[in-house]
């Protein structure tokens, strides 16, 4: 039992549970790989509920069967008929009678009587500040944490320690992915699109995997210009923070290269994961660069091993941000699943590397979330300004005059700034310690350039946020936004935005949303002097890459706006499809890719590019019946739906009509 | 004195200006006259205030004259030199010398030691409410007034009677336009554009002529249509509610048909407006129309003598839109000049016709007010709903039976539906009074078809309350906006808002505007469903007439985007131009007149036309430097103007192309 049992916290969970409990918690591994195949074989994938529940009542008898199968068969109507229809209804039912029927008889070992806890393992290098605060909080301890404790960490005005999440292995995925060295062709997309950071490309020298397990098996590194080191390269996974999603399969262009294993088989892999992949000294600087997708997945993750939903498609970008602007990065991040994902204390995904460099972080409301991270750019901006004067002073009075001089030239250069800035505080820790240069040095962190982002979903920037969204825009500052468009209000449950296209469903928008899916980006195009891109990872990594590169690197406002399929949309091939729904969205026009950047005018060239191919429309009815945010209108409004989805298609050809014509201008 | 001192209050109010008083109230008709006309003599056509100031010195001796002429000429420097440059500075102190050295002495008859003030002729037709609660309001009395009264009216909630503004008669302007029936076309381009309401445009009948008294001279009726009566013109004016700002004079395009003349002489007129250009009775529906500038002009303003600035630009278009939708209006009014105007309690200039239909207005918030009338849509939308219902009950019980039929047929349709309400409602007023009869006729204001407006400025439309805007506006229900677009915040002061453009100087942009004006209407045309239309309505009066129009028929969101001239602009030339201002406006390419309407969409045709011709760009710099706005840029800020200005006129230019554009795909 103490291999199942991982805490008491899991066993006092049980007893509430009442009843249900021994059952479920001998299931955790043993039943769920029965039901899942059970599940996925009559076509439910992982959806194991009712086949749970009839195996539950079967074996329990608390009711009489024949009441039981009935009440559950008539609540699978009840919440699976309007949404899915009676095909789902049928393949639900279905599962509660494999319940019923397959329950399988586990003996428990006689000594699991006497079973007692073994001291849970902890985590390796905790801070004090993770053993004494996030730990308890993390074994629902906290309430028993006193005041005093964070007054020590100073940590009363909410501050918190970054990166915790590494400390949440959770182990949750029954199956997980296996490398295979020879069918890999290394083009690292699958790190790409990892929602949860758990599978990333290693480098080593000969000499360091001579370092390093046997086990860290490795192919010859290909494909990083005949100029590169001779590399030996491996494809990482992290079996206790990958989440079984199988995006990374579903991204893989290469047969075999990653294929399907049971976790309990792949878990050993763990310390490779955490003592060599994740260690910064094996990282390589000639390699990392953000000109390639496969050359920016060497580059260190600031975001991972999240609460995000598997399969989720938000954290795909962020995560790409944070290795593309992690060091010096200021986020705000507007209400909703972004910000529940990044900043849910005590698990904290944004994290700092060995020189304590890392995002700054910041949760803001839906509604003034831009105008937070513009508060966030004026006051680094203030402070900077203020430290060119006091530079400049120590400069003409010969004080660290060479670094000075540099770091006056470099400043704001975003290649070069952070290496000005260390030669500078280098020089300055050894002068003098004047009371000017020890204002330089306690405003160090301040030296470097740094990328102010606003992050949130559509319900900040399509909505509730969207005044402010046009209000810093408008101001014609560095300020970069990144929204992830799930195109519903998905953290509070599902509600319609003005993200929401005609014909899905959602609530207030029951009967299938009446109006077109305003169009952001068109909107603030009219700006002029506005950076704007639309981007969907699954259909073009490559676009992706480039358009958040060009928005950071434009001197001015940027939107970069991002498709994310999401649980909300209730796709119907499941979220571990959720990159190729991508592709499919854009492929048929429902979704385009397109970049709109102002410096293109001074240089006598349209701003606007179309970077998607001419889509088939014709494949719309097909995107939108893949997804039972639409297909479900069918089954509630039979009358309404067909007229509905045709004008939904004909939004879907107009917004093409416009954005050809606005690449052609 | 009593002629000159018209209340206690005008005397108390002396008093506390200490000293000053008596001097100044003498002036107010004398010696207005004679600065009027010395502060013209030297280029500064109203602005007599060193005039004054320089007499007030020199007679009172309160201080040294050589300190007071040093103190006053010092202040005109502060007081111009950044705002207008040395030439203002030194016409100014010009004035000052004036001031000093012109004064006249005015014989006081002794009779006055003993003046008593008459008592004051109270307004004729008061209301009980006017009579108890407007009329001390307006004498400052409202402290007095109990709590009793305002329960006894109902009006504890912040209802007021519309209309008070008729009690309101200032009389302050010293000279008024005097029309010459000869040489007026009869074009009613004046009324158009009165900010005011204060000269009307009035058809009698022979016989209608005979009963009223022979100052009302008349001209024979023209350009009526060949099949109308003979009628009888006049272009009256209310002499006691011109505010002599004379827009008037340069909208009129006929050689003296308008003339000044002074107030002393014409105010004998006032009883042919109040009692023959107010009266309703004589209003000609044969000759009232929307389709014309010229007939629109016959019908009432529901909008009337509002304490707008002398030559505001903002009330000729809410007058407009009265004269248009009153008798079926909702109002929904942001903060800003426009809801102080439109309700500075006690003085209401919306008002309601003698069936007691008039709009219905309220204040709302910067923030909230599209919402604000969204509400009001939303609101009698359901009353009118649920009546349907009911209204389709009693049908089919036969109470009222072809009256509610033909209600049921025309309830939502513009032209008929007052008729069939009114129709309805005079066939249940005899039937037997069911509980289900007396609702409707409780709810008989609904009956009609309403068009709900919100109305504001661009510190609402462009800033503060954009969010709330996108949102109504993308709900693609009949909701419409007027937007009063001033380019700054007027009311509060003349703070920078998106609206404001580049190079421009307002508060928050002392050093001018860096960025371009935000393009409203473009970011709205993106939705594809709303009509956006931008005028101007002394470039096109009928374009500005049409743009209304069709706002309001269609069947969805609306919003027009007025050009706003105002004191906060500071132009050279005064306000008395405002409508001139307009013009050159637009020939030169800073404003543009446009229509999108997307029912052109399903008609194959563009839905965009520019209805302003192709400007000459070459003219921008001579209308900026016609503003005070603009041209203080140079005085203050030397070394950055020119590029600025380039900036505005490459702002202006790329306009115009995207413009151009939209109109020829």
């Amino acid at each position: 039992m103490k291999k199942i049992i991982r805490s008491t916290n899991d066993l006092l969970l049980a007893v509430l549970m009442g009843g249900l409990s021994i059952f479920l918690l001998l299931s955790k591994k043993i039943i769920t790989g029965v039901e899942n195949g059970l599940a996925a074989a009559i076509g439910l994938g992982k959806r194991t509920n009712n086949i749970l529940q009839g195996a539950f009542f079967a074996l329990t008898k608390v009711i009489p069967m024949d009441l039981a199968i009935e009440d559950m068969k008539k609540n699978n109507y009840n919440s699976y008929f309007k949404k899915a229809g009676q095909k789902i209804v049928d393949m639900n039912n279905q599962a509660v009678d494999l319940g019923v029927q397959a329950s399988v008889k586990v003996e428990i070992p006689a000594a699991w009587a006497d079973a007692t806890d073994e001291p849970v393992a902890e985590p390796k290098n905790m801070t004090p500040f993770v053993r004494d605060i996030v730990m308890p909080l993390d074994k629902q301890q906290g309430d028993k944490l006193p005041v005093s404790v964070f007054q020590k960490y100073g940590v009363l005005d909410g501050t918190w320690e970054n990166g915790t999440s590494v400390y949440s292995k959770r182990g949750v995925a029954t199956k997980v992915p296996k490398w295979n060295p020879d069918a890999c062709i290394q083009c690292n997309r699958c790190s790409m699109c990892c929602p949860h950071a758990a599978i990333r490309p290693v480098l080593l020298t000969d000499e360091e995997k001579a370092g390093v397990p046997d086990s860290f098996v490795t192919a010859p590194a290909k494909g990083l210009g005949k100029d590169a080191p001779k590399y030996n390269f491996r494809m990482q996974l992290s079996p206790y923070d990958c989440l079984g999603c199988g995006v990374c399969l579903t991204a893989c262009p290469a047969k075999d290269a990653l294929t399907w294993a049971p976790f309990e088989e792949m878990k050993s892999e763990q310390p490779l994961f955490d003592d060599v992949a994740m260690n910064e000294s094996y990282l390589k600087k000639d390699v990392i660069s953000d000109k390639s997708v496969k050359n920016v997945q060497f580059a260190k993750p600031y975001f991972q091993f999240s609460a995000a939903c598997a399969g989720c498609a938000e954290t795909t970008y962020i995560k790409l941000l944070s290795q593309l602007f992690g060091d010096r990065m200021y986020v705000g991040n507007a209400a909703g699943c972004s910000s529940a994902i990044s900043g849910g204390a005590p698990i904290l995904p944004y994290c700092r590397d060995c020189k304590g460099h890392g995002p700054a972080w910041e949760h803001s409301l839906f509604e003034d979330n831009a105008e937070f991270a513009f508060g966030f750019y004026h006051a680094q901006d203030a402070i900077r300004k203020e430290l060119l004067i006091r530079i400049e002073a120590l400069k003409n009075a010969g004080v660290a005059a060479e670094e000075a001089a540099a770091y006056l030239a470099d400043w704001n250069d975003r290649e070069k700034s952070r290496e000005v800035s260390d030669a500078l505080i280098a020089a300055l820790e050894k002068a003098e310690q004047t009371d000017e240069v020890k204002y330089i040095l306690d405003n160090r962190e301040f030296l470097a350039k740094k990328s102010v982002w606003a992050v949130g979903g559509d319900g900040w920037a399509y909505d509730i946020g969207f005044g402010g969204i046009d209000h810093v825009m408008a101001q014609n500052q560095d300020v970069n936004l990144l929204v992830l468009d799930t195109e519903v209000y998905s953290n509070t449950g599902g509600q319609s935005s003005k993200a929401t296209p005609t014909s899905a469903t959602a609530k207030f928008a029951a009967s299938g949303k009446k109006v077109a899916k305003k169009d952001l980006g068109a909107i603030l195009m009219q700006y002029g002097y506005v950076y704007v891109a639309q981007v969907a990872m699954g259909a073009d990594q490559a676009q992706t890459l480039k358009a958040l590169r060009e928005a950071e690197s434009y001197d001015g406002p940027s939107i970069v706006i991002c498709y994310c399929p999401c649980l909300e949309q209730h796709i119907k091939a499941g979220m571990g499809t959720s990159q190729d729904e991508m592709k499919k969205a854009v492929e048929c026009g429902y979704w385009h890719l397109y970049r709109y950047d102002p410096r293109r005018i001074a240089e006598g060239k349209n701003p606007f590019q179309l970077d998607s191919k001419e889509p088939d429309t014709d494949k719309v009815m097909d995107f939108l019946m893949g997804e039972n945010r639409f297909a479900s209108l069918k089954n509630n409004f039979p009358d309404k739906a067909d007229a509905l989805y045709a004008k939904e298609v004909e939004d879907v050809k107009a917004r093409y009509e416009r954005y050809k014509k606005l690449a052609e201008d």
